[in-house]
């Protein structure tokens, strides 16, 4: 059956473009706030006019939101309506970052980039290394078969110790001290909640081994900033790769721009270009499944934040 | 049956001492260069002195060469004896720092690591893309089982066009030009033999779509470096990840330091710290192989001349 899909704001007119079509091609009938059963959120960067939009749409049963972190929204999220967010969807690019930057911190090739003269080889393989990956959602599901040919040993940490296809093991948060010690590479894909907030600080560099390298691809705040400069100029960790940073952009002159042992990647995992071609589909395909009412793809849940 | 092998020449010590105890640790008589029947080659910069080793050697019937790259050999190449050399041994390795450099080069992570401002994305996902292959030898065997998680859609461009796991198709190097305009990303993994000296040149380059890049883990004077400075200077080409330069070292004030889309980096494709690693074991198989009449590991083929 069709039914009445609106899409909104309209501050961003590509991306609004974009989904608008979508719920077009699904089947569904576009329509205004006020008619809407299914509103899609057009714009990530403005929260801050969900509540004003909402309060139009008396109808309204299914909000599907545009990104996968949806932090911003953690003030809105209400359970008298269905909350779905593009979790996974831009997971695989997000992955092929997270190995990017791990590649390029071991090997030094951020050194690299930077000489103008032959240097001495430095640096580590990743092939047999031990990796710690925080966070067990799309992200390190996508990342867990591009590892397996580097035969690493690879432990998740995660909210509960449900294991994973293609890591060594899966262990709670509670464990993750245990772990510390024996880690090359620490991955974060893990999403931000007040649980996670700051989880990277002062005491997990201390644990870590002298070499380790620490890559995020998940929020900046995840970090503790400035616990990570000190680490990188008393040497505790071996360096860190981030595609995110807190505060992010990261401002002109921030001590992490100039850290030698520092990868800073502007928010790389899924770019603007990519986003549009991957989320147009997605939200298609959940568009027909509202219709139909079939399980929703990327159901967000209101109590845990994501 | 234990058999009279001697290491030389002993200019670079620590090879000289690896070498001489995986002799001792195959079971083989560590001896003179006047009583040998095989020789370690002890040090890869000093190809010049085999003529006046090899003349005081006359029971000589087999030669291990210490790395896969032999081109400082050409000349002494003499079917009187068996060669052997290090072909394979680092393949693993420098497959690694192969998908290091595409990641790398597609994603502009040379460039953002010299940023020290936050910028807008750009780059290319490697995901599906279109990667071709000179070289179906050991790299190439290692590099293929870390390209296919990616989806990519690989040529193997070789001498013949014999099949490889792992691959789309394998096509012989007389079919080149139809493959490069189809083609994101071009990885070099081949010998260096007259045949291939330069095969990557102006021709080259213009075939390509003005987004490719190159990567090369093999020789540098596969490539023409004036051409490959001219095609990065004009756009011709997306960019290029040199771990192997012609001259190499690269000097001082090379026009290829400065070029936006070029990462260098110095030959770290096997450190002199993983090569003696993997080294030893491999020259103390190949020894109780020669003991045992066994087939020799790493056989070159003198015609060839690798």
């Amino acid at each position: 059956m069709t039914r009445f899909v609106a899409v909104a704001p309209s501050t961003r007119p590509e991306m609004f473009d974009v989904l608008c079509k979508s719920v077009q091609d699904a089947g569904a009938t576009l329509t205004s706030i006020e008619e809407a059963e299914g509103l899609i959120w057009a714009d990530p960067s403005k929260a801050d006019l969900f509540p004003e939009i909402s309060a139009n749409a008396p109808n309204l049963k299914w909000i599907q939101l545009p990104y996968a972190g949806i932090e911003s929204f953690a003030l809105h999220l209400d359970k008298q309506w269905i909350w779905t967010c593009g979790k996974g969807i831009y997971a695989r690019e997000v992955a092929e970052t997270a190995l990017s930057l791990s590649l390029s911190g071991l090997k030094n090739i951020h050194g690299y980039a930077r000489e103008t003269s032959w240097s001495e080889p430095v640096g580590r393989v990743l092939g047999d290394s031990r990796v710690c990956i925080l966070g067990a959602g799309g992200i390190t599901q996508c990342l867990l078969p591009l590892l397996t040919p580097f035969g690493c040993d690879i432990t998740i940490v995660r909210r509960h110790a449900e294991s994973l296809d293609g890591a060594n093991r899966t262990v709670p948060t509670s464990r993750l001290f245990e772990i510390l010690p024996r880690t090359d590479l620490l991955i974060l894909a893990l999403s931000l909640t007040n649980e996670t907030l700051g989880i990277v600080n002062k005491k997990v560099f201390s644990a870590l081994p002298e070499h380790a390298w620490i890559v995020n691809v998940a929020r900046g705040s995840h970090v503790v900033t400035d616990d990570l400069v000190d680490a990188l100029r008393l040497g505790t960790i071996g360096g860190a790769a981030l595609d995110v940073t807190d505060p992010e952009p990261l401002p002109d002159g921030h001590p992490l721009w100039k850290e030698p042992n520092c990868l800073i990647t502007p928010h790389i995992g899924n770019t603007p270009e990519m986003g549009l071609k991957v989320l147009g589909p997605f939200i298609s395909e959940n568009v027909k499944r509202f219709c139909n009412n079939d399980d929703l793809l990327g159901l967000v849940d209101v109590d845990l934040g994501y």
